[in-house]
């Protein structure tokens, strides 16, 4: 049916009610909030910070504050875009810290004899009240609303797209995301088997979040989900109908080149009691407001033990991985016209290719000339149904591909720390300890594919053993590990 | 079976497991921690330092130190009180905030102009930063612990008693107090009515944490679950086999003023549907570890509306309460012989009382005479049972308990707001919006309820549309909403 | 994925196993089972007579019986469509009652002396021995199967199909009919709402079930599960991932005429609280082995009975329904030429549409000729979209299609009862105590509502006071109750 | 509190409703039934014959049929003892099979062509339909109440008790097994380990039906719920909240031989993954209704199956079982004066201790004299305190038990089958295909245990791969199982 309001809106009011209504009926200022234009002209704004002012007096107790703060996150649901903005902005503005508070108390902390830890104590304890922000308790009082905690996440997606042109709301999106990370503690979360059975509610936020390779249909989820698949996800027990995260798993011989093959729906499902390789082929974030709140790392590490335990003849553990940066990567280098970036014995390759080949004009062979006629190749998205082309592009293009993803590097995030790799995916499980384990030549022909990595996939190895020290590796040294070929490749 | 660890630690060990174990073996130092001297020594104190300063250093990954900081958890399970003493004090003192950095901070931030909003802001950041102390992101990690947060409740708990004599550690305790209050937020709890239906092992924790009326056995336990009752619990969806706070609810006609037939397991169960009164007659915080952490407040208003859409002919909400401090505030009135403490129509009572009565040696009518035989009757523990006493008694005991209820005040808590009632159960129901409705005579005939109240009870009463203003009245001007009885009692 | 084997079967052979698949190891003869000729030939048949009679004979225990039974359902289901007639004929021709037996005990039952009712008991009792045959023992040995009571509804389903052409199959049908029906007695089943969270693969069913009005798409499905609508199923707690029945609700203002409106999913999505209507638009059997076995009668009750408690406001319950036999008798009246089936108004109108059009040949208006025409009108499937004929054609089909409802009738189905009305979706209702209401004009547009009744439907009314009087008038006397305008149109 | 009503009867009454009491209260005739005398004089009985008859009609169709029943098992809940007899005799008198209908379709079946099979078949359809008691239609009919299965299980305990008396009720008594068999059909019921985290209610009624080691308290329970035990039970998912039967577990290392160690509350639990043996020493039926259908020997081998799995070391599985007729067995043929009863060795240890011993007054030795003085040992229930009694004993005790459980024989119940053995236990556990592995001297010392057995307890060892050869050694030629030790004592 033709929704005038976003589902999720509408939900969240049929199921507002209990308590809260009745309370928010009774309390003062509330029926104030009931009808705002939702554009949020200033007179309405007006009405909003009154109960936010409200909120923080607790006014009334602190009952009526949750039900005040719960009618005033229905009434930022009845806004629009720029209403909404604008309640953001005031929250942000208006409910700061107090930075001469701050200062006064930075001057008292000052003049305490630092011997006297006592005061120091005391000193720092004002300090830490004077930094929290009015707003910061006006956000956990939201968390009353039903579904509360998703109401939070929610917004501060929209804020973060708010805050990107709008410096002024950084401050209020820290104070979201410090608050989130400590609410989504990863003690918290649960990991759950997703499967046909699962409720279809659910199973639709899996088809819309899945970020990696797009579910075409109901009967593409069922495939992902039949007995030689596995598909986990993190749950927080405070919104449990949304994934947070998940990964999707298939259970194989050896270990998987190709995501065709694993998408293909007319493929024979395996008997997973004969499987010796599980291959994690997506993992996808379903939580834009949760962003910069890290779970993969746990994910797949309590997936690798729970199949562990049901599949003990599973014993290898790898992704197949998008490699998403390799191609823009690349046509900077050949558009810079980086010398030797191909070898010899390739620029020959491509120079008698395109001397059989009838169509090519520029045959000079000069090096320049030959980048060029590589750009051209790969920019043609026919290029992997040639055979002769793609032969000629097999080899420099995987050289390049293991060079990108161990060699490249970009300025470390944190200060002291190593050098990172460029490519996000390859940082991803690079820290989470795996090793780049194989390149693998048109695993993926999708446009999508080709677009990002000349249709390259990569895979990357989890062993439990090797883990902390692959990680202390890279992260304390910046040392990629790899398997013995990628090594030689990237050598080249 | 005669148990020689706790079960509680037992248990712990017992679904000790899954992913932790199997990384926690794999960590690097995990074995030492694995058979200390439950006394920790200095020896195996350095070894819980050494894997304290890992789980800071995220040596191996994040996910290695959720691991090792399990491992401490268990070790810190294994030690007897002295050990867990030294480790909290460690904890406490080695893992506190860096003084010098916040002093350091403290003055950069005093050099910032005081105009530059974006530079006081990344100020205020870094002061933030500097403020938050390396032990609690510590704790957080024991929250990887399976049922880690109630393990972080029990170290509290424990942390709390220590603390007590040891100012070191009080600072730790704050932190988990903060860090405690934010994971219990309101917003996260469960309402969930208890019967008899309930797991055997929660009701069993129910029956243990009664702090007010006592649950003699299983069949008193199974009587305060009739269909003529309620119970109603707080309950965290990370650890749902504890109640944090229950409330039990009688449904009966007119409000009760006796709890001896509230208990009476032999008293006939009456049909619900006919009660048009809800008596609240015992709320107990279950877990020591969340003191200073409020719920009560919620918990009657969640229940006042859970009661109200079940039975609509339930109009009347009000407690059976006890009174504590009656008793204690009376006998010092006595002991400084307060002129005018008892009127002069009670003194004749009671100089009469003197005069039939054989054995009372005083007669000689002084007021101070009176009060030391007024003290001397009460002080009997059977006086209830001797007619012409109680009746002698009734009208002073009543109308001194109106006033200690209403009249009698301590500075208050927080600064700036009016003095607060004498009484810590009357304090937190006017808090919540209540008023004072009625006194009962001999409501509570048991040692404890003559010790504490002179077998008086008192009546909260909860009305929805008053209590927004009630509290008000309370909180903000120090006025006690009474009934007009115990409004005229409080005043002669 | 490709599966070779329907998904059944190979989901039943997935979770065989616990106890019984460890005894059948150990059952001797399991071994025979495992690798049959899916044909069953006679060498075959013979290690499947073996089991049965081992079965029989519960040689090893009842336990080993069991798990023999299980065994050779095992067998079953690795047969094909030959191999399974093969073993039912078995069945029922070599595990059938024994004729000789029941003749001896019906000889020693005439013998006794009719006053001695011990005698008289105790012969009846060997009679009723006698009369079990020992497939029926085997019959529900099978029950042990993992979701054995699916395997035995499936097993009718495919005994009803190969009955009609294998009269020896009868008995044996007759047999698990009777068997089904004890098991699935109502009083065992449980009503469930079936909404958007329920699991993925029970909607599936639903989807594949549907009977009445075909359900295009999940995103079809998931409209038909919103807030304003309901769908309730009746589920057996042996075999929980099946519906038997299922009925669609929608809610509404007023009685609904028009199919497209309801199943419009671009139509806005009403607040079931505001509607004073119920219409039951689609009830639909979901298990072919359970044919003859009534549940409709008592879902559409407890339906009726569960929203009249959540929505006070709705007290209307009507049904929106094909009329499945109206154009094949109305063609039969055509074609015998039934005198005075027309009305000479009608005659009339006819006649002037056909010298008004150009293209009708035959305009001689003979009556005869008018019935040629009005089937020829009606044959065109595009007639609703030529607003003169669908306007000339209104009066007769309605007219006729309340005769059709109220007065066509058959013999009756039991002996001695009154004859049923002809359609069998109005027998269902009268039975059940409904009323017709309404007919609705193009209320059913699509090519099978104008091949099944000329884009007619019917509302059949169900009034709790009135049912019980209905179905006695029906049932007894064999009066169809009516709404006064149905009434009149019958008569005419 | 003091129920005037036994709590399942309230119960009952508290969740009647829904549909049955809605339509209950519209069906004619309902009121009738609310008010009963519960004596059911004669004219409260021609009411309940009038609902009778209406039921049997379908008077108002199917539905009102199922209402009216579910009214009068809630005037059935009503009566008296006295009331309920006379329900039941006007159900098992008024409501049999036809015998005249009998025996008029037998004479019609006789004068059926043998060879027409066809006919055959319909007589004997004809036969089957008139031998099925009406009063069967109402018993199915009553499982429309709520938990009506329970209702039907109760009833016929109440009926078992009244038929004892009244051979009138056996008829009825008998419809009602067969009914609840097929409706208890082994292949329904669910195997649910029972544990602390159970539902008290539930735990309760285990404490209720516990029928070899009465548990004496909440805490004892407890400690047969711990870490180290099991408790599983078959339940009905039709009423879940009811056991049907249940058995006791522990995991110990060796078979154990003594139950008061298994019962000491203060014995320190062992580690479950150590144990190599898992004992079943309590097997209890819970449901008197259900008396003669069998659920034991299933139960048994679920729990072996889920056990291996679950303890992969835990390979010897074996009973600790009371033997309840060795002392009655015993004694009579002491009272007989059976010759050799007792050997000659037997005889001079006894007569031995009866010198040595002073206050044994008769001391002439004789065979005669032995006996006596024998059976006077034994009767004093302080023998086993008397440690040279207790020696004097031991041998000719444990060698009389293994002849009583081994050698001595009953008729068998079924004609043509062997004899079976006279201990009512060891032939369950022989007819289960177990065998008599060890008897414990002194395994129970209670006094239970001396009355029923001298304190001797028997070990039934279940090998998985011996079972059936077990069982039909016993149920096809008579002989019992044992192990070398046990037959060579029960040959001497």
């Amino acid at each position: 049916m033709n929704k005038e309001v976003s589902p999720g809106f509408f939900g969240r009011l049929m199921t507002w009610g209990g308590l809260w209504r009745d309370i928010a009926d009774k309390v003062s200022g509330a029926d104030d909030l009931d009808n705002l234009n939702p554009d949020l002209p200033e007179d309405d704004a007006r009405k909003i910070r009154a109960g936010m002012d409200d909120c923080l007096a607790s006014r009334g107790g602190e009952v009526s504050a949750r039900a005040r703060a719960a009618t005033l996150g229905r009434a930022y649901l009845s806004l629009n875009d720029q209403g909404r903005a604008r309640f953001l902005e005031m929250l942000a503005r208006e409910y700061a810290t107090d930075h001469d508070r701050v200062r006064d108390t930075a001057a008292a902390l000052m003049s305490v004899d630092s011997e006297d830890f006592t005061a120091l104590q005391a000193a720092e304890g004002q300090m830490r009240d004077a930094l929290v922000p009015p707003r910061l308790r006006l956000l956990k009082q939201f968390n009353a609303l039903p579904r509360g905690i998703k109401f939070l996440v929610d917004m501060r997606a929209e804020l973060k797209r708010l805050a990107r042109e709008n410096p002024a709301l950084r401050g209020l999106e820290r104070d979201m995301r410090d608050l989130l990370a400590s609410w989504f503690d990863i003690g918290f979360l649960e990991l759950q088997r997703i499967t046909w059975n699962s409720p279809a509610a659910f199973l639709e936020k899996i088809i819309t979040y899945e970020a990696v390779h797009e579910i075409r249909s109901w009967a593409d989820l069922k495939d992902r989900l039949d007995h030689d698949r596995r598909l986990y996800a993190f749950v927080h027990p405070n919104m449990p109908e949304e994934p947070l995260i998940f990964v999707e798993v298939a259970l194989v011989h050896g270990i998987a080149g190709n995501v065709h093959d694993l998408l293909d729906m007319s493929a024979p499902a395996l008997d997973p009691e004969d499987a010796d390789t599980a291959i994690f082929y997506s993992i996808s974030n379903a939580q834009e407001g949760l962003a910069g709140i890290s779970f993969g790392n746990f994910l797949i590490k309590q997936v690798v033990e729970r199949l562990s335990h049901s599949f003990p003849k599973v014993t290898t553990f790898s992704t197949l991985s998008p490699i998403p940066g390799f191609r823009t990567w690349l046509d900077h280098r050949l558009a810079e016209g980086e010398p030797g970036l191909l070898l010899p014995a390739e620029r020959k390759v491509l120079t008698q290719l395109s001397e059989t080949g009838g169509d090519e004009g520029d045959s000079t062979g000069t090096p320049s000339g030959t980048k060029g006629q590589f750009k051209a190749l790969i920019a043609d998205p026919e290029w992997p149904n040639h055979e002769p082309v793609a032969n000629a592009l097999k080899t420099p293009l995987t050289r390049l591909c293991a060079r990108y993803l161990v060699n490249e590097r970009r300025p470390p995030r944190v200060e002291g720390r190593p050098a990172t790799v460029l490519d996000p995916v390859a940082h991803f499980h690079l820290t989470n300890g795996a090793r780049v384990e194989r390149l693998n030549w048109l695993g993926n022909r999708s446009s999508k594919g080709l677009a990002q990595s000349a249709g390259l996939m990569v895979n990357y190895l989890y062993k439990l053993n090797e883990i902390e020290k692959n990680h202390e590796a890279y992260q304390g040294q910046g040392k990629v590990p790899t398997s013995t070929a990628i090594r030689s490749l990237a050598r080249t």
